[in-house]
């Protein structure tokens, strides 16, 4: 259970690290959206390893195949498979896996889920899982993009100490995509790829903090009560591996401010309603509200470190891991595609949704509100 | 849309500010469980307005009624429906916001999603909805409770600028209902009383912090990839009204650490499994690793004030609009029970789902690190 | 479990017979539908026991209250909660019910489910759970009239051995309602009522058929794959106390045929397209077609007779059961609102979530089929 | 959307007949279930064209690849995903039909649907989606039969107008195998084999009547309600192609009985309650009450036939359409592994939820009714 996401727009993926492949199937993509395998992997090549220096080694092309609901370059409204063959699985580098759990990650709980577990890599718990999500994800952003305008852009913000102010407002892909640490600002991205090379000699890793902002929203996208836009964000980033915190808006630090400080005061301009600050980052009452988005994502520290650590094995005797082959010393670059996807993913669903309801009773056409 | 909450144990609410009554729906509550009105109204008398000097003066009983599902103090397995009348809805204070929108308020969202709004108290955005939830959490505590023996304690950490430290692994229940703002700790409890007092005076609000812990949740519970443990307490958080932010076990502050500070090592104990530290907060790949669940949630300042502020009426245009009436300058302590509340809807359907698996294939009794 | 209906119109009931009250509440109803209490009340007044000599004499007015969603007539997009007190409960009547399983009930059922049961009078196997589903039935049909035209007229077809044709195309609900069998004509309806006088005065019962057509629905209604159309108006129906079998088009009848006999072909008209015959019942593939909806459904006689049967007790001793108290010889007449609820139900939720799919990709202007 | 089933035994197909293989992805399946290829191929080959002269003589090996959710021939817990590729696609066959509808066929409804359909082939309502379905129903079955002891059986009873009686409690598959239409009955059979090649020689095609039996299935499966295990079954059998009635127990026929007449009293023998007889046909309540689980599906006669047919090409305009090719002049044989499959993972689903449920709160053991 589990592995399926969203409601009208929903997603279901698939695959383990050990296995011949991971994929994903999109059910509920709106018909003749124009689509190709390129569509997908420009995204798959932002998130697979190898792409730089501070990513882990592994040797991963990541290639994308269709396998369904597109025909002619057309998607025709049918589940959309795609499939990612896994090429470098060295298994012999888990050997001491099948009789150890490695500290903080999950090979302990699934095994008391599950009484197995895929120890050859992780299973499900492999960040190779996250390829059906990115791959799910570029076909709702497309469509986002087509059909609305929306944009979506993420960046990372904080490694380990170190961090960065980043102007939601203008930030641009393109500004995220020149520094291999996907850092909008040059200079915090140098700061930032030092620590990850320090923690990387060391063995050793570090995490950090992901922001993101979705730019050209309609009002009116989300539900009220559990199915809140921000509820659905959070789920979604939560569900990455490594994520240990989301907040929206203000956030955790906007508790320092009173009420009369904190409220976004409406005024307009041309009869369109706008909030001149934005604490609520883009969410009132859990409905978007037409100004941009923002939230930031807390991913740990990688829980792979090439050092000696205590733990105990499947019988529950300690003993001691020596943890050993590629990894990441820091997943902050990688995550930055998969947070764009988990967005594009929560919003797609809702944006259908929100479609529903207007359809289903017409604005009334003389409200002043109407953009 | 977005009125259920849950897959095994799913709650519906129903119910605005300004309608006869509010109320409830428990689908899929364990058979012959004990319960009566009173398991639900002790919640119910911990969220209710007026009961001390600290929050809103607004005079409601909040007394339910279980209109379905019980016989004879047992539950039958069908859904339990449950009611809380409204008594104080006092219209006429809220004519002024037919017109116009409170900034940071719902009001605008919902005319932009639906093309009509409750205007008289907010409607579904009005905290009266959680009475639903808080009613339906105390059906799920008092089974996780006599099921499991599960724990669920939740306590204000900080207020506006003041916090404290709260030890998650021995806090109870009585500590933080011996101070009114919900708080364990009696010396921080008068910090923040008093910054509350302050907000109140000046016709304004603060947020805080709520932080909370489950104490002998299994492990096993939670499900892989999209229906993480973390991720559905954190859209269950989210979703509360005047939520910002959540995280769990070392949250945004672990990115300050590397991975091997970070790491929560393995241990045993008379072949128990632990880890001396907790970073992970209790789950390891969204499974629950046997440790205390640990987390917080961030709530912003109260939107309502009682002070003029600039805000745009239905047409568009500019205005003001004089805040007045009864408010809750901090919503922190009447929030304690209601993250509670979501914490034990969470469990209670990751639980069921559980024994759905374990049952399904009964582990292999020789497994070390059975309990 | 399993007391919602619907993805995107969602209903929920709740309430036993012997509790006080039961209820709906509807999720994802449009917002500013036209809605009251008299809206309800007369689909309930159709259902409701006591309405004519041959069906059951409890004694329930069974009046509706509209307790949320609703603001001065007008729908709010917000779940609708109702209420209908149970007033005639009579436990007295069902002592002996707590020791013995009535044959071809679902006592001995719930029991082995969940180790209890509601035994005075059926519980949530009650045929009062379908009052809820009545009540949202009304609102869904009240919108899929207003905003698509739709009509949907339920008829009983067939008593016992006792059966009728009728014009799918042109059967009306007045001519429905004119008899108190709703057999539509007046011939056939003495029949049937003759049949269910002598099953009443035996002690006895019969069942039946109903017929059931939905007009002027849309083409593109219903998903391909599993959520077919004519797949959720089975479920819909298979749901139903008493039912026992679901037909749509030709049915089995159907099988008789060669395909060459049974295939509908295409003409069209004023560029109008459209199929002669109607084997196919209105849906093809899952979709509609834009023909009428034509299905039937059959109940197996009541259960509950007034004469003695063989049973076992709670302790699985074998014993006799003198049925008595009062009952409906034959449950058709008020099945047929039942049956015309769910179907609204259905094509409810199907039509929202065609027009997100209609809305998310703009059919080409150009197309010959457009209407 | 509407390419997924279930709610914790959960499929997910996809595929169409023009790409280049179809699929399916399992979640939920139980851990440690023994599962290779060997398997689900065997399911698939009751399945696949070309095994017999009766049915299409498209040729496809319909090889099968478990792509994810084993591991050393043990289910992981995790999801299953399966894939089947397309060998024999012949697109040159359906040049015609990018311009023409076929009557009866799905072309102009997801015309209408999607404003785009895949014309080589029927796309998602090609016969070949079923290929996922009896796929995923393998492994349910496979885990019933281990888990439960659970046999499924289903048959052939009717080709066109010709039928037979079986006996439910004591047909084997070993006797539904060894005629190549999958009639237990031999004369039968060759009734049966002579219609169809009576209708293939005159390029029509014929429908009938499948059966089906489930034996050792325990009582207390199914929900109360709206998720009754009928109801779930008739949405599971009309989500079929070409299927167009579902009945369960007495069925249609039993509306010619009184209630006294269909009425299955209860009996036991060695505190072991049954019925002597069956016409509830092993569910009441909607809930399995351990008598054998007796349903019927009606399919229709085959929509392609080899003659030419009236209809109407994409602009709406009347044509006339020249079937040709491959076809299958009676989807009964190939529809039994099919119906198998589907009640397959309707049990499998209910099973889980009524194992969470009994562990919720375990029984009473002094329970008289505990077998």
């Amino acid at each position: 259970m589990g592995s399926s996401f969203g409601t009208l727009f929903r997603v279901t993926t698939w695959g383990e690290s050990h296995g011949s492949s991971v994929g994903v199937v999109v059910d509920g993509c709106p018909p003749r959206l124009s689509l190709c395998e390129e569509d997908i992997q420009k995204e798959l090549d932002r998130r697979r390893p190898g792409q730089s220096s501070i990513v882990t080694q592994r040797r991963e092309s990541d290639t994308v195949r269709i396998l369904s609901g597109v025909l002619d370059g057309l998607t025709l409204g049918t589940p959309i498979a795609m499939e990612v063959p896994n090429e470098d699985a060295r298994p012999r580098d888990y050997e001491e896996l099948r009789e150890k759990y490695r500290p903080s990650h999950a090979d302990f709980t699934y095994d008391r889920k599950y009484g197995i577990r895929a120890w050859m890599g992780g299973g499900r718990a492999s960040a190779r899982e996250t390829i059906g999500r990115v791959a799910g994800g570029a076909v709702a952003r497309k469509w986002l993009a087509e059909r609305f305008g929306v944009e979506i852009v993420a960046w990372v913000e904080k490694v380990h100490t170190q961090s960065v102010d980043v102007d939601p407002s203008t930030v641009t892909r393109e500004q995220v995509e020149s520094t291999p640490i996907r850092c909008p600002d040059p200079q915090a991205a140098e700061r930032f790829i030092q620590r990850v090379e320090e923690a990387r000699k060391n063995g050793d890793s570090v995490g950090g903090i992901v922001g993101c902002v979705v730019r050209n929203c309609p009002a009116g996208w989300g539900d009220p009560v559990f199915d809140k836009l921000e509820a659905d964000l959070a789920k979604a980033m939560l569900s990455l591996p490594a994520c240990k915190g989301f907040e929206v808006g203000s956030g955790f630090a906007g508790t320092d401010l009173t009420g009369l400080q904190h409220n976004d005061v409406f005024r307009s301009k041309d009869r369109r309603v706008y909030t001149p600050t934005n604490r609520s980052g883009g969410i009132q009452g859990g409905i978007s509200n037409g100004m941009p988005i923002v939230f930031r994502v807390a991913f740990k520290p990688t829980a792979t470190v090439l050092r000696p650590q205590d733990t105990v094995d499947v019988r529950g005797d300690e003993t001691t891991l020596q943890g050993r082959g590629r990894h990441d010393p820091c997943v902050l670059p990688r995550a930055v595609p998969i947070v764009e996807a988990m967005a594009a993913l929560v919003l797609a669903d809702h944006a259908l949704i929100q479609l529903a309801v207007e359809a289903s009773a017409p604005h009334p056409t003389e409200a002043a509100w109407t953009p």
